[in-house]
């Protein structure tokens, strides 16, 4: 063995042993420790700040919302497994009497699955990173995490990987609770998906980063869960009356939309899809004169700008192609320029090198000649995280199979807004159909995140004092319960 | 193209079609079509009865009860559909005034994922075939469903498809909404689990072919969820005082669930873990009665028989394995005698070949000289879909990491019980980690297993009026949803 190797072997059984102590422990108990968390990261105070803005190049207020907003997800799930009802109890209570057989006691719930590996995101130094959304609901779910760090924030990641470290010390939990690993390499990441204690993979980036995970994890002798989410061009489809009637108000929110942060969000407002009407040649002029207002920004790495100039300039040679940029755009200096491309639907129909995600401020508009070919192209699309309809009311009738045809490609869609902005929630589904996301049955932002890295297990004919407590007769916890088919808390 | 190919292109094309309308029908539309199909079964009358005794040599009584099982299974999702519940759904409502940024409105529930293909099992011609749990939870969830058919019961496999598609007509549904391959080689269902329409997988079977059907899914540009329930060995542990005050009654309900229906469950006790104690030999003693006195019984087709044989003389060989039949045991004949093997704990941990499921009426009782010894075994062996212990409470204390280390590997963990008999209920998990089944987060048998072909979708400021009626405003389904973290009908 390698010494990364045996490192990564270390890692994971001190995982593993941590395991069979932190998945024992009441909610109170780990929502304690995930409330620790949150104090720790707090408590590195602007050293956090300023350390994210010299290794990502994000504007300050954006740094300290992201802290906020990482900070707020902790809480969610720790207010989550404190109140306990997340477990999903389902009790049937035995009958010895039934004919012909007896019906036996059955009482199921979620479970933790083992140690879960983690592969932060780049493009979210904290809210998808160390202490993000993925760690947050694997720990909330009795799992521990193995982090292995990004390479675009190695600094960031050992303080706030530090802050965990203390939240474990300080909560006397099992050292191998959560483990960071250093080591940004590929074989770095490969041991630890295809090492035996590895339970569950999390993953937000890249299509062929995820991908290649995914291939590992299902190779495996015994396969595990692997939920990469692996962003999605977002089509925004803007209907004829809307675009009439509001087309300035589209074109503003919509390109601050793309160039937000540099374009580097996963729900990035990648196509914008439109018909030739009346108002086609306005609405095209304001997206350019809004885009040609914008100004460039510096990307979070240098890998990131290459990826994006390059990927820029492979797709404005396509044929068909133009840019609403009024100017010659030139996009090879040191900040992201943000670009609107646009093309007709038959290009874009025929050629997919044009439905492959740009990671950038970049987005292409494709116009249609009517609703039928605004359907073909619905139905070209791959599996996408957001579809979104700017739209009046009253012509959403009339383009019924495009918005189905929609829905049935996204895992979230919107209605007269924007893609990016994901709010953290219970009702929020961040995953689509391959290849937004590996698994479209799970989401990774919101509480529901959690159910990516639990299991059910049924209890038959257990004996009540040996049960947990979310399962025994008396609902010490007050959870809700479904009883005998009856949702309560009784 | 070959025919086959054409033909289940064809098949694949048409419940692509009929999932546009199928899953947009209300749940007590598709609950009406889900009940019509067991009106159809029923009047079939004795000429299923008669057909599936025919194909499978299952006694009369046993083809019945699972006739009634098949129809009860269908009206649970029929009537789980019906309440509406299921879906999942979580609102939080927006706030325009939110400070920093407006808090957008969101609406979450659970939709159909598109067509599933099924692979049912031979062992249960009606409960786990072509209107089993898996095009029971499929079509309850709004999924158009594909069969393919097992080739140990065509003739029954063919009257109840019949019996669907005349639901089908009956409810003027979408011809592709249910098809039948009578074409049982493993050419069609390649294709089938390739085929772009192919939304997801359900399969009842060997490891083997479970496997095989995940690595094909898993390969494809778009991979797909296959649920494979690929059973396993179920241990049954039987503790030192409850071995010493009920060994008698163990015995006896122990071997007369390995041998129920010629050992042919996924869930047969095929391991029986005991210690070195001073009633061990009377435990042996009577397990070997009990074996003596049990009948050899037809199984359900020949080459499972052969493989029953083969397996059986193959482990029967190995190091240190002694069968508790008192007499020598023929196993060559017609019919598959029941057989316990007996072997040492040592011999058994080192040997992976032991390990293996025997599909039939076989168990292996390992005795261990310790508690350490049985912890030992705990740790090596395989995911399960269950696990029972059978014991005093008192001794349970003493034996807590055992316990413990059985949890982690099943499904389902039972009390004094057998395994055999699963009972369909929401608190049923079947399934368990792998190689029991392909995904640990999904159960096949009970109201849950609809989970495994639906996906969440969020509504993000979407029009009220044009919403599904279960994320409207009004409540005018009924139903419980999350609504601002508040369970309620409201």
């Amino acid at each position: 063995m390698s010494s990364l190797a045996i490192k990564i072997d270390e890692v994971m059984n001190l995982a593993s042993l941590a395991f069979t102590e932190y998945r024992k422990l009441s909610g109170a108990i780990k929502a304690k420790f995930i409330k620790q968390i949150t104090d720790e990261i707090e408590q590195i105070g602007d050293e956090l700040i300023h350390t994210v803005m010299e290794e990502t190049a994000l504007p300050e207020a954006r740094v300290r919302g992201e802290r906020g907003r990482t900070v707020n997800q902790l809480l969610q799930f720790a207010e989550m497994i404190e109140e306990g009802s997340w477990v999903n109890a389902i009790i049937e209570e035995g009958n010895p009497d039934r004919e012909p057989l007896p019906k036996p006691d059955l009482r199921r719930m979620l479970i933790p699955m083992g140690p879960v590996v983690v592969f932060g995101a780049g493009n979210f130094p904290l809210a998808f990173s160390v202490a993000g959304g993925d760690t947050a609901s694997a720990l909330a779910g009795g799992n521990p995490v193995v982090v292995k760090g990004h390479p675009a924030h190695p600094k960031t990641g050992k303080l706030v990987a530090d802050a965990i470290h203390r939240a474990v010390e300080k909560c006397n939990l099992p050292q191998g609770t959560f483990s960071y690993i250093e080591d940004s390499s590929y074989d770095a990441g490969q041991l630890l998906v295809k090492h035996s204690q590895t339970k569950a993979v999390a993953f937000t980036g890249s299509e062929k980063g995820g991908r290649a995970l995914f291939d590992i994890a299902n190779q495996r002798k015994e396969p595990i869960p692997v939920f990469a989410e692996m962003g999605s061009i977002n089509p925004v489809v803007v209907l004829p009356k809307a675009q009439e009637k509001k087309y300035k108000e589209i074109s503003k929110n919509l390109v601050a939309s793309v160039n937000m942060g540099a374009g580097q969000f996963c729900t990035n407002p990648g196509l914008i899809i439109t018909q030739k009407e009346g108002t086609l040649d306005l609405f095209l002029q304001a997206l350019g004169e809004e885009v040609m207002a914008a100004s460039p920004t510096t990307m979070y790495s240098e890998g990131i700008l290459k990826n994006y100039q390059t990927g820029l300039s492979s797709l404005l040679a396509q044929d068909g192609i133009a840019t609403l940029n009024l100017e010659k755009v030139d996009i090879s200096g040191e900040k992201a320029v943000p670009v609107l491309g646009t093309v007709e639907a038959r290009h874009f129909i025929s050629n997919p090198e044009m439905h492959k995600e740009i990671f950038g401020p970049f987005s292409l508009v494709v116009v249609c000649d009517s609703a039928d070919q605004m359907e073909e192209i619905a139905k070209v699309l791959k599996g996408q995280l957001t579809c979104t309809v700017h739209a009046l009311e009253e012509e959403m009738e009339d383009f019924k199979v495009v918005i189905d045809e929609l829905m049935m490609r996204c895992g979230r869609i919107l209605f007269n807004g924007v893609p990016t902005g994901v709010e953290v929630c219970a009702a929020m589904q961040h995953g689509g159909p391959y290849p937004a996301s590996t698994d479209v049955r799970f989401t990774s932002v919101g509480t529901e995140a959690i159910k990516r890295f639990v299991r059910p297990v049924s209890f038959q004919d257990w004996p009540d004092s040996l049960l947990p407590l979310e399962l025994q007769r008396e609902n010490m916890l007050g959870i809700w319960r479904k009883v005998n088919g009856r949702l309560t808390k009784d």
